[in-house]
């Protein structure tokens, strides 16, 4: 059976993800990312209301255009997890393609709200949930499988789907961490990946998330930013004045340790701001984590205000205010706390606690600095850092190689210079760019059976 | 009654630290240390053999001739902790004082080997040890009193010594992290420094550790480490092959958590180098650590290589050698297998834990590269940075200002511009520079009370 | 005769530099800055109407109540060069003292336009202009004198003032490089420096523009610029498309050199953008340059967009548009130019030249990222860095030190750790911190004669 | 006709170049170099005594396996210029084959005398000279042509060889950097290489050098270097005192100008070292550059010693020591003199001048760092980084590309992480990976014709 590979976007780049695997017939396509810092980039620039190319012209979305050279047809469209950069463009491009989008229940959830709020396309596209473990025959040869394997990321319900063809598996590995003791959820399924990397023909390929390649060592678990989260806020237990804590708000399990701790240091978590209710409200309504009954979560101005005055008036030592803001965007909460533009007045001593890394590029560094600024300007103490990446490191890397052996390797989610990192580790381990390590850019056609 | 400070060494660096306070008759001096890298920069140096003249010449130990200038007489020699940088000049200057060096257990154990391999002078201060939480009468005045706070650091058994006076308390507070989860030994004793803030005149005088006053945050947990270790080593369980860890020798904490997860992954753990030994054989000797009764320590290079012998025979899978070389040092353990002098052979896949940070400093950096280097050309994957600091950063500061409220501080382990974060620190809590913040240098004079 | 030093401002930060010295009776004022990043990172804020207290609490202008402690009467204000952070505050403290402003041609010329554009406070202080090499006397004491050394900076007209009394000399030596050979206007007059070292009392004090002590070597020469722009501008002879340079519209030695290398390639320069304008303008009126008689610039908004209309008729390739934007200001010509605002339109190939360096902060950084984002995307080619600084750098402040001489000195416009190259250099000449080397911050009175 | 490319060393790394052109039946083979670092890591290692199969296992010189696999004969070896990494394993591999080394006159020099050193094999291979602009034919077909274009490189007679095939030109573009004003030798030629781009066939496949792709801008010209070390030296002319100079011993043109100026400001430039003393000989000897008829230039440690002497006793004054050890190499003469070995007694004051820059690897940057603590402990004044790189910037590498338009394009002389810039470059000028912008290892064969 012909297996080929079209690496569609996220190959020069983080951000826009897409790829298709085509199988004899069938094609899957794996994502269908945003890359935001493309369109932020631009003045007053909605998404929301414009045209797909416009968008790929923009760079902010996957140029598709080179799935007409696959001569096969799209049986299903799968997100592997609900990061921007993986489904923000279903909404965009999905209704081009007579497919149902595929995803774990979280990830369907996520898609099901952003085609909502599209403004330019309706996009009509089935949604069918599948859970990881779980599998589904795709098209019609009977020859070709798609399977969930669970893994572990900075957003729940995240996993790596494999297609098994005659050929061997694909293996399409964005984005993970190896994470055995992760806060919610189960560990990533290593018995799982070394299972298909031994039965059968093996894996033919793997596609991977190279993101930290070039860092050193293994990216921690879970546990270990929690266990870090806890020192940071346990000794501010004796504090009485006011806290405020931010992370990335689709990081629920990160959500859920800030909730949690608050209340051990005696302290109601409220959640603030749009992105906020979103990505906890859902998670909740899914069942994906259990939070105090009395959890707050508001997303509209009037009601994050009216918080905030409550707050005020009953004692800012009584609560932790968890809300958006961590690279420092100019617009969000928490730097709009720093300008004293909302009702929570901060003062001397104050603590704020960056759950989250600066995204390392000069734009969020000056932003997150500004936000720094002010918040220090108005008497706040500041705790950065504590944080653990959701993707692998080098020796999370070569461990997924050991397990899998798979014949060939894909390098994605990054630029050239991303990648050299793991071209480097591939090699050591045997592969030869040109031969069975592709090393490829947007917009290629890797054909790797005939 | 008169109170004058001295401060002798460790105001223009990290190392060779110095302070002495004099009470109105009475002098205590604090730490006397060694700046190993001003000794090793030179080529066949043993200090050893040296005399303190040509050492203080070098930069390498204080320059106490500004003791001379102090009216009273020295009653105690008052190290903090056992690092070289706080007791390494002790063989070469405390035979000028007549009077005793008073330390806790662990501390005095340290320096009295230290006294035994001096070869130039003869050292016969009285050693008396002292615990955490203890007090000492100074002098004959009968108001001046010596007592020991518990602190959190890097080594066992430090603590802050604090020399109270009818002006109130000097609070010489070299060098601690805020640590209410310590692997080994009780929390840092904030209660105590609450109190000694409140009490009686309160605090005249803070003396701070400014190593890393210029980072943000607060200084983790050895338990967030020892978790940080936990998930590296945990995550290896697996492997079969040889695993290799370092760490700073004197820091018994991590050496006890690598020795606990060594046996949890099923692997014997064995410590080798003569610093090794020395450290955790004491800290055993003296029932600081309770390590497992056939646990290897070995010093001598015949016993190195004999045990090395016996881990290839007996399979590198059943074995955690912990070794020196954390740093990259050209003639350590690590180094010396990284290069494959001994009988330890490194293979592809063979894991090599750097249980610490590298010293940021170009010699060692260049230092820790080769070694890797060498490492890598052996097979061997590498783990960094699994570590914290021993010292307190901003908030740490913050919160020690806080609880002393003391009227004067006095930056100190650091150079000029590691001061610059603590005095914007200090002036952002009232204290101005020239008044009551006193930034100063080696071999300066700060009368406090006429 | 007393001598007394107020660091007003500057002593914390580079930027709202104001010193005064009291010579018995007499005062005078060095510097009066403004610190407009203080001013911008608040929204919507326009310092023109803003009341000196609120720009005081922003930190944006020198805090001068000191000045009130000072017994004696201002007698003049010395503005040493037409940076802002130099003559800023003018407007807003001038008013207060019942004294001229003292300055070259070049600054008092930017004095008044300041002045005049001020909308809170009349100011009507006398502008008194004197050259470089003259000097004036202050007050009635018949024993104080004011000169003016050349000193050469990246604005010309720069100038050392130097305060002799009866004690020795104070010579205030804000901001300078040690230029043997610059573009525009004299060297450095080192020959007078070293006499005023040798002379009656030599130097009492000396305060120092420590803005870049932590570097090594020394500041190349202006003719060291001029030679590296000379080559990249040279090596673009063959282009026939657009070139758009951009560089610090006040340093009007490198705009004569852009506008002729421009002539040398063919191509008729064009200054652009309000400040361009400005301060060339200004120059060429007081003789300072002598530019092509029919070299256009261009302040005002339509002008502007009329210029670059022809310049787009006409043809790219025949023109070399001048403009701000150096630091990728979001309102600055350049960044408008990147989001395709101004009626220049780049195309694939097109070169811009950034003859300047970033000022490294991260909200620069931050913020000529994106600009250089928006020219990429544009397919502009961009050239940066072609810039020397306009401060000493290490060695300059250690010949500055060999010919003074100087009894005191006081490092300035830095923060802390600014200073810390400048201690350390001074220690190793022999001064000593808290004696003769005044580590000092913003509010002080370091009093030197009694 | 046939055109395949053998990327055989210098694709993963900076060091060890080598790359083979077969047109039809004829090989020629460009560079064959020695990547120092990978012998220097290994303690005691001599390169002179050493079989090339061990130097290819310690990935010190090519791995020339897969010329086996190229079906054609070597006609010529052609060394670009006289650098190590481009000529250091000529002794260890040319005698493999059966063909002359051609190059430029400098480089044939330092080939002979590369080869007298060797001691393992005997080799005697033809060395042929041939100028820049000047042709020699390949093999019988009468169809391939060699031809050398004249380029500029931080060392002088550098080359760009081109292979003219009926299939078009082949240029091989390692090393160079686009002088139009270098300080000795002709410019680069442009104009050659424009022809080139449009004659016949155009050009085939340029092979680039990629040292500096990832670096913004334009390399300056030598000039711009000189420029910068006049003003460094001339700002010394008033010192009396020592003043010691540091280059790379093979920059002639450098150490023509530190010679020139040393003249100029009053002193005797005096060339010590055995690698001064060889380049600087060589290009005297060979009439590329014009020395004072009484230059000194000392190699053994003898006549080094005597010199030093002299100068100690003449005055040190009276002299300009330029001697090696930029790098902080430990066994370097400066290192040397840091550690006090030489007779040279440097004291307060005295001026060191690195003309170079520390190439950024962390054991170099440790070396440095260390030599200049040495120094500076000495009392020396350091002055740092007067240099331009050899090699092209981004820019340069652009107007490359404009020049040849070249049909394929192959990135050379870095590992995969500095391609990268190289190959954003080529994509946005329409190349693309896998078809005419071929991104490769070493190793491997890449057919271009067939």
């Amino acid at each position: 059976m012909e297996i080929e590979i079209a690496t569609i976007g996220g190959y020069e780049e983080v951000g826009r993800q897409m790829t298709a695997v085509r199988a004899g017939d069938d094609v899957v396509v794996f994502d269908m990312g945003l890359n935001l810092s493309q369109v932020l980039i631009h003045d007053n620039v909605e998404t929301e209301k414009m045209h797909s190319l416009d968008l790929i012209d923009m760079g902010a979305i996957p140029d598709d255009r080179i799935m007409s050279e696959l001569e096969g047809d799209v049986q299903a469209i799968v997100p592997t997890h609900g990061h921007l950069d993986h489904i923000g463009a279903i909404s965009k491009l999905a209704h081009r393609y007579d497919a149902p989008v595929v995803a774990t229940p979280f990830t369907i959830e996520l898609v099901k709200q952003q085609v909502e709020s599209e403004q330019k396309f309706g996009v009509e596209n089935d949604l069918v949930k599948m859970d990881a473990g779980e599998t589904m025959t795709i098209g019609d040869s009977g020859q070709v499988e798609l399977e969930f394997v669970n893994v572990t990321h900075s957003i729940i319900d995240a996993i790596n789907p494999v297609l098994h063809t005659p050929e061997g598996a694909v293996v399409y590995g964005l984005d993970k961490r190896m994470d055995h003791t992760p806060v919610i959820g189960d560990p990533i399924d290593m018995k799982r990946f070394r299972e298909i990397g031994r039965e059968g023909e093996g894996v033919l390929c793997y596609i991977e998330d190279c993101t930290n390649a070039n860092k050193q060592g293994r990216t921690p678990s879970e546990s270990v930013a929690r266990r870090h989260l806890k020192d940071v806020m346990y000794s501010l237990e004796d504090y009485s004045g006011g806290i405020v804590a931010t992370t990335f708000s689709s990081h629920i399990a990160r959500v859920k340790s800030l909730v949690e701790f608050a209340r051990d240091i005696g302290r109601q978590p409220v959640l603030l701001g749009r992105s906020m209710e979103k990505y906890s409200g859902t998670a909740e309504r899914l069942g994906f984590v259990d939070f105090p009954g009395d959890l707050g979560m508001f997303g509209h101005r009037k009601s994050v205000d009216r918080t905030f005055k409550r707050v005020m008036k009953e004692g800012k030592g009584n609560f932790l205010p968890i809300v958006t803001g961590h690279q420092g965007e100019p617009r969000a909460m928490l730097t709009r706390m720093g300008r004293g533009e909302t009702p929570y007045e901060l003062e001397d001593g104050d603590k704020v606690i960056f759950s989250a890394r600066v995204i390392p590029e000069p734009t969020n560094e000056g932003q997150r600095y500004q936000s720094e600024r002010l918040l220090g300007m108005q008497g706040a103490r500041i705790y950065s850092d504590i944080h653990v990446s959701g993707h692998l490191n080098r020796e999370g890397h070569y461990q997924m190689l050991q397990a899998l052996q798979p014949q060939n390797v894909i390098p994605a989610h990054q630029d050239m210079s991303g990648f050299s990192g793991y071209v480097n580790l591939a090699e050591s381990e045997g592969y030869k760019m040109g031969r069975d390590l592709h090393v490829t850019r947007n917009g290629n056609l890797i054909q790797l059976t005939e």
